[in-house]
C-alpha cells in the first residue's frame, strides 16, 4: 500500500466517522467494549426507561451505539415480509473448533504493528463470526446481544443474494442480461435507467445520478432511504413512497458501463426484475430457490417498503450460521444439503468477475485488483475469494482455494467498510491462510 | 334463544356489519367466495398495480375485502418482535382425516334450517382449521392465501395467551391475583386503574370507562389503537405513542369487580403486569415458557407498539397448527409434547371461570352462561368447554370431555364474533359431539 493509498484509507475512515450521530462528533466514539449493547441495558426494563429506549420514529434505530442493538432486532422497527425456510431439517455444521485461532496474529494494512484476530474482532465491534473450514464450524462467537438464534440485519449482504437469484435466472435462460432494463420494467422508460443494461445495473455500471455519501445531507441516498420508508419523512413529504416510484425519478450521469459507482438503488432495480421475471416477490423467490433448501435454522426477514417492495439493496435479516450455510453453497458450486440451489454457471459468472478497470476508484482504494460482479465482490487474488459485503461490517468471505468461508457480523460506528476493511481483510486472509496450512 | 336474545343478535350482527368501510356500508358485503383474497389478486404484480395494492399508511390493510389478504401477512404491515420455537424438533400432530366431519348436519341459533359443517365454514369467511382429537389431526383446510405456514394474526386469542402467562407466574406464588394493579405498575396510580387488582385486569372488570365500540369514533379504542400505532395517526397528532403511556390516561367508570366490559386496554396492562414481574418482554418469555417447548412449527410474531411494548391486545400471528397445540397443551392441562408448559393449577384456575353474574350484559347474549376468565372465555357447560377469542372469527375451542380441539382463523367482515357465533358456536359444539360419538 503506497502513501496515496494509506491517504485514502485514512480519509474514507475519517468520512465514515461523521457518518455517525452529530453528537459523536463532538465527543469520542466509544470503543466496542464501552459500547456494548447488553452493557449499555439498551431496551431494558418494563418498558425501557427513557434513555434505554430506541424508537424507529425518532431516529434512534439508526444512531451509534443503539444501532449495536436495533441491528440484533431490526424487525421490530420496521415492517418485514417472511422468507420461508421450509419444513425439511436443519442441516448440520459439524463442530471442529480451534480456539486457537483466535491468537493468529496478523499485519493491518498501512500498520506496523501485528494484531491478533480476537483482539482486532473484539476492537471492530464485532457481533458475531462463524468461520468454516470444509464445511465444519472451526470458530464461531457472538457478542453483545447478539445470540446464535438472532437474526441480524446483513445490509448490503442483501445485495448479493438478489444478485444470485439474478444470475439465476440469467443461467436459466430467463433473464439476458444483455437486454435493455426497460425490456423488463418499461417503466424505468424516462429514468435515467433508459439506456442501461440488466447485466449495468448487476455490476454497478448503470451510470446513473446517485450519490452514496452518507455525510452530505442532500445525497440522493436520504431522498432514497426516505423514499422507502427505512429513515423517517418530514412532515409534509409529497416524494415517492416507495424504492421502485424513487427509481422512476433517477437521472442519468454517464454512458452505462463506463464508470462504476457504489449506488444502492440498482440493487431494488435487480430485485424489480427479479420480481417481473420470476412472477413472484424477492421473500417467495428467496425461499422456492435457497431458503427451503439450505436447512436454514430459521427463516429470513427482508424489510420492506410501504408498499410491499422488498428493500434489495440491505434488507435481509439472517442468523449468522445461514449466512455461513449460504456462503458454504456459494463455495461449493451451488450445490449444498444434496440439493443443487443455484446453477454453477451463475457462480463461475459471478467468480468470473467485472471491469477491473471501472471499479479502481478511490472508493475502492483498499480494493485493489478487485471488481464487482452480479452484486459480488470479487477479489482476483491467488485463492479465488470473493465476497458480499454489508456497511457497518456485515461480510461473506468466501476462500475456495483455503475451503474456507468466514459468516460475520458486526455494528461499526463508521458505516463505509473502507474503516475497517484495512484491519478485517488482512483478518480474513490471515485466518484462511493458517486454515489452509492445517494449523 | 329467546326473541330478545334473537333480537339482540340481530342488533349485534348489524352493528358488527357496520364496522366494516363505509364503501361497503352503501354497497352489499361480498361473500366469501367473492372476497376470497387469493381470486381478487391482491398484492399481485411486480409491483401490484394500485387497485391491488395494501398498504398500512392509507388504512386499507385493515378494510374488508383487503383484511382477508392481510391477516396473512401482518408483519408486512407494522413492526413485530419475534417469540423464537427454540431448535427441538416440531412436535408431530398425527393425521387420523374424517373428511366425512365437513358433512355434519347442524343447526345455527336462531335459525330453523340445518346446514352443514362445510357450508357454514365457506360462508363464514374462513381462512384455515385444524380439528384435533385426542391430539390426532381429523380435520385440516386452507382458504385463500393461508397455508399451512401462513402466520395468520391471532387478534384477541392473544389475550388468552397472555392471560396463561399471568396464570402461570400466579400459580407459582409470582404474582398476586388480589393485589393492586398499583402494587406492580406505580406508573398507574393516577389512572382508572387506581383501585383495580390484577384478577380484575385479567376478567375485564377493570372498572375503567373504555368503549369498544367500533362504531362511534370518539370511542376509547380508536385513540387506544392510535396510541399503539396499529392505525396512522392525524397529522399533528399529540397523543400517547404507546400503549403503556396510553394506559396512564384511562379513568374509571365503575367499581372494579362490579361490572364486566371486554376492554382492550386490560390486556395491555397484563402484558406490562407480566413483563414487570418476569422481568422479560412478553415475547421472551413467551418464548422461554412455552414456544420453546411447544414443538411449533414455526416462531411466533407480536406485534409492538413504537416503543417496542408488544401490543398484548391483539398482536400474536402463528400458524393454525401451532394454535392447535397450544390449544391442545391447554385442554391437556398444560403438559405436552413430553414438558410441563403451563403449571396444571393454573388451568385448573382458568376452567373454574369468572363472575358469571357481571358477565351477563346483552354484549354476550350468545354466550349465556358463560364468564370470562384470566382472559380466556368459559362456557360452564356439560363438556367444560372454553375458549380463546378474537374478532372476525379467530378462535380455540378446547372441549375437555370431548377431547376435541378446534383453531380457527377468519376473516369475517365484521368485527365482532356476536355476528357468527349463532352458526361457528352451534358448529363448533356439533363437530365436538360427533366426534365424541366416535363417527
Amino acid at each position: 500500500m503506497n502513501l496515496n493509498n494509506i491517504k485514502t484509507t485514512v480519509l474514507a475512515a475519517l468520512a465514515a466517522a461523521f457518518l455517525c450521530a452529530s453528537a459523536s462528533a463532538q465527543a469520542p466514539v466509544p470503543d466496542a467494549a464501552a459500547s456494548d449493547p447488553a452493557r449499555m441495558g439498551w431496551m431494558q426494563g418494563s418498558p425501557p426507561s427513557p434513555d434505554k429506549l430506541i424508537r424507529w420514529s425518532d431516529g434512534s434505530f439508526y444512531k451509534f451505539p443503539q444501532l449495536r442493538w436495533s441491528f440484533s432486532n431490526w424487525a421490530q422497527f420496521m415492517p418485514t415480509t417472511n422468507v420461508w425456510r421450509g419444513d425439511g431439517p436443519v442441516a448440520r455444521l459439524p463442530k471442529a473448533e480451534k480456539p486457537g485461532l483466535a491468537d493468529i496474529r496478523f499485519r493491518p494494512m498501512g500498520s506496523s504493528d501485528e494484531t491478533t484476530v480476537g483482539a482486532a474482532l473484539d476492537a471492530n465491534y464485532s457481533d458475531s463470526i462463524v468461520v468454516l473450514h470444509k464445511g465444519r464450524i472451526v470458530y464461531e462467537r457472538y457478542w453483545g446481544v447478539t445470540t446464535p438464534h438472532s437474526m441480524h440485519i446483513a445490509m448490503s449482504v442483501t445485495k448479493s443474494v438478489i444478485g444470485t437469484l439474478a444470475a439465476t435466472l440469467i443461467a436459466e435462460g430467463k433473464l439476458d442480461p444483455k437486454a435493455k432494463v426497460t425490456h423488463y420494467i418499461p417503466e424505468l422508460q424516462d429514468s435515467g435507467y433508459a439506456d442501461a443494461t440488466v447485466q449495468d445495473v448487476l455490476d454497478m455500471t448503470s451510470g446513473i445520478r446517485f450519490s452514496e455519501a452518507y455525510a452530505e445531507p442532500k445525497a440522493e441516498i436520504w431522498t432514497y432511504v426516505r423514499a422507502g420508508g427505512i429513515t423517517p419523512r418530514p412532515p409534509g413529504y409529497s416524494g415517492p413512497t416507495n424504492f421502485y416510484d424513487y427509481a422512476k425519478t433517477v437521472e442519468k450521469a454517464n454512458e452505462p458501463g463506463s464508470t462504476y459507482a457504489y449506488q444502492t438503488v440498482n440493487s431494488d432495480v435487480a430485485g424489480w426484475i427479479v420480481r417481473r421475471v420470476s412472477g413472484k416477490t424477492v421473500g417467495d423467490l428467496l425461499s422456492e430457490r435457497v431458503w427451503s433448501k439450505l436447512g436454514a435454522e430459521r427463516d429470513a426477514v427482508i424489510a420492506v417498503d410501504s408498499a410491499g417492495n422488498e428493500f434489495a439493496g440491505g434488507g435481509l435479516n439472517l442468523t449468522t450460521r445461514d449466512l455461513a450455510r449460504f456462503g458454504e453453497m456459494m463455495r461449493l458450486g451451488g450445490r449444498y444439503n444434496g440439493q443443487t440451489l443455484v446453477p454453477k454457471a451463475a457462480i463461475d459468472e459471478i467468480r468470473r468477475g467485472g471491469n477491473r478497470e471501472v471499479f479502481d476508484t478511490p472508493a475502492n482504494a483498499n480494493l485493489k485488483g478487485w471488481s464487482y460482479r452480479d452484486m459480488w465482490w470479487i477479489a482476483h487474488d491467488d485463492h479465488g475469494t470473493f465476497m458480499a459485503r454489508g456497511v457497518h461490517g456485515q461480510a461473506i468471505y468466501v476462500d475456495p482455494k483455503a475451503e474456507v468461508v468466514i459468516a460475520r457480523f458486526a455494528s461499526h460506528p463508521a458505516a463505509s467498510n473502507s474503516a475497517a476493511d484495512p484491519v478485517m481483510l488482512p483478518l480474513y486472509r490471515a485466518v484462511a491462510d493458517e486454515l489452509m496450512r492445517g494449523k
